[in-house]
């Protein structure tokens, strides 16, 4: 029986509300969503207050109004952010709000403008939303983040197909990969966690010093944490709530060192950073740091957005995801890092989680900083993973382990 | 020459941001709009960041959402508000930004929930609200209400029309009505702002101590505070910006002294106050407050909204606007207090507007009440003038002149 794409919504809604941010009664929401994820924010909407939400509060973004400001807005503007909204943002997080994010933007919406004001644009923002962004990082409340077909995201992944086809086509592909689509949702996210609680519990044991990946352009190893911690699939928030980060989720993930990074890596997917696609990256690390950068496409672009802050050339996630994963297998080129990320093995450089670090949701931010967390304005995940990359776990002793072949588990 | 749909909207965004905010470089604006608004919100984004804006932030509301909450929400939720949200909106305003509200709810969209929600709804909204609604009562920055013709508010003012047939309508009206349709609607309302000057600079010489209204089921005095002052029109905020508060608006207003009214009034328009229509209102005032009241419709819903606190039965201002006003001309009842309130005289339950008394902005809370000056949470305009109403400015001395004769400006 072939469900509606109303149906197939509906489900998608009732999966976020449920096993995405797992609302508990009395809590507020938060959401934050293209303009044109109206239909669905209404049925998040409805799901969350049937699971007992007492407020649930749309912040909407809209990409024309973003537009409009780089196309007639003063100069001062690209050193300006909605601090207010962000620091009201951050209260509500800190009164216990659950936060929904729902991406969708046109992954290219500001490749022709001035790559000078985007990065500006950015930097003013990453530092306004930092107050709110730490309540996220630091896992304090349960949050989620998912997506919607918006008829410009669409367009730049099937860039061939007509309007209405692209937006269905990039549907049928978002259902899929979330599980939105089969008889029980809800009951499917349960036991895909499982599986990837069993490889977190796996790599928590093996207690690697570090990961060495080679392949293609790449050769590269990068030192963990002592006392990392992989997370995966569904997890406990601050708040005590167990939700799922991201729908869809296929990656593990841990806590890189920010200072044992060394190497060269070469990026397997194109990257959409604050409305600019970033193609072919190629960079070198030396002592945790970014030395080197290059890229086919946007290399301007990547060059101001590791130069955001100290933190920006250094790594803040590192994410192992085989090469098979649903996502992977679709053969689709998201042009979203929520699905891109979980097609394939990557890094992020910028702001750790500190709960990818035993006892990190209590330490200071020194005791952070000694322990190898890297601190940012920006966390930005970019792929590294593919059919050809191999990674051994280090041990302590200095063994190497085979840990993915050909990107898939070895182990 | 017919100016297209197109056109329209854009010259009344134009309008809207040099007569109705007059935004000044490097100013941030807040808007915030029904979702069915978003072309409107783009043309005023636009022309606001081409006149200088630094940063265009649009908070969008769904009446869908808001429906969803009554229908699914638990209990608790309407107790709850987005306390964060205005909090941040008190601080964008204390930090300059500018603020524009488009209405066009659906007026009558909580019509038949519970009128215990939706009275503890509004309540526990108005106090959130009362944070950024300090610096609009107090002028402290530039601000503007306009509207927008959505479907659901079409619909309740020409419910025997298709419905696209009453949004273009609807639109005709509000582009009249705002002059938004003349050659150059920016100079029509500099001359329009002379008229209106003209007027309260002549009840501002008169210097009345009351207003004697006479009707039909109204025998009304209303104590006009010492050193009221009249506005209308253009005038400046605190942060020196001379803005229109309203497009449209064809009032004179000041503030009536809080213990000062007696007598009774029939209300000439039903009102809609936080989605519930009420009409036949009919009231009778002792020393400043409502001590009875009767509404033929929604009865229950008024007497809650006059309960929301001590000043909510006591008046915040007195509003004089002939019957033979452009809106009250065009013959339609808007359900809609932008508009109805400025087809016929007024007054209003609640907050005073500090502007209104001479030295009014710099005085203590408590010393603007020790002069008269009413404070509560609400600020609720209902209508009172009409073709057979009389009006006379009782001096100091006790002689009253005629002021309106018939609802028509007699001095």
């Amino acid at each position: 029986m072939l469900k509606s794409h109303a149906d197939l919504l509906d489900a998608y809604a009732l999966l976020t509300v449920r096993s995405g941010l797992n609302i508990t009664p009395g809590q507020q929401l938060v959401i934050s969503a293209p303009i044109e994820a109206v239909d669905l924010v209404r049925r998040v909407t409805l799901h969350a207050y049937a699971a007992g939400a007492t407020l649930v509060t749309t912040l909407y973004a809209d990409d024309e109004t973003t537009l409009a400001r780089f196309q007639k807005g003063p100069d001062a503007s690209f050193d300006t952010a909605a601090s207010w909204l962000f620091e009201g943002m951050a209260a509500a997080f800190k009164a216990g709000s659950a936060r929904l994010a729902i991406t969708g933007e046109d992954p290219g919406l500001l490749g022709s403008q001035d790559p000078e004001k985007v990065s500006r644009a950015n930097r003013a923002r990453s530092k306004a939303y930092r107050p709110a962004l730490e309540y996220i990082s630091g896992f304090a409340v349960n949050w989620c983040v998912i997506s919607c077909a918006t008829p410009s995201w669409a367009k730049s992944v099937f860039p061939k197909l007509g309007q209405e086809d692209a937006i269905k086509k990039l549907w049928t592909a978002i259902f899929s990969c979330s599980r939105a689509d089969l008889a029980d949702p809800v009951q499917a996210w349960v036991e895909h966690s499982a599986n990837l609680r069993a490889r977190t519990d796996f790599l928590n044991a093996r207690r690697y010093s570090s990961l060495k990946y080679r392949g293609p352009g790449t050769d590269l190893t990068i030192g963990l944490v002592d006392g990392h911690v992989w997370k995966g699939g569904a997890s406990p928030a601050k708040n005590g709530v167990i939700c799922n980060p991201n729908i869809p989720s296929e990656e593990v993930f841990t806590m890189p060192h920010r200072d044992r990074v060394d190497g060269i890596v070469r990026a397997t997917k194109p990257l959409s950073y604050g409305g600019t696609f970033i193609d072919g990256i190629s960079v070198r690390f030396e002592g945790g740091k970014i030395i080197e950068s290059h890229a086919a496409n946007g290399a301007d672009a990547f060059a101001k957005m590791i130069d955001t802050d100290e933190g920006g050339r250094r790594l803040g996630e590192v994410a192992l995801v085989p090469h098979s994963s649903p996502i992977s297998a679709s053969g689709i080129v998201f042009n979203n890092t929520l699905f891109d990320e979980n097609a394939a093995s990557h890094i992020a450089v910028g702001q750790s989680y500190t709960e990818t670090m035993s006892g990190g949701n209590a330490l200071t931010p020194e005791d952070l900083a000694a322990r190898g967390a890297n601190k940012s304005l920006i966390h930005v995940d970019w792929m590294i993973g593919s059919g050809e990359i191999d990674v051994d776990g280090v041990r302590s002793d200095g063994v190497a382990e085979p840990l993915m072949r050909k990107g898939e588990w070895a182990a």
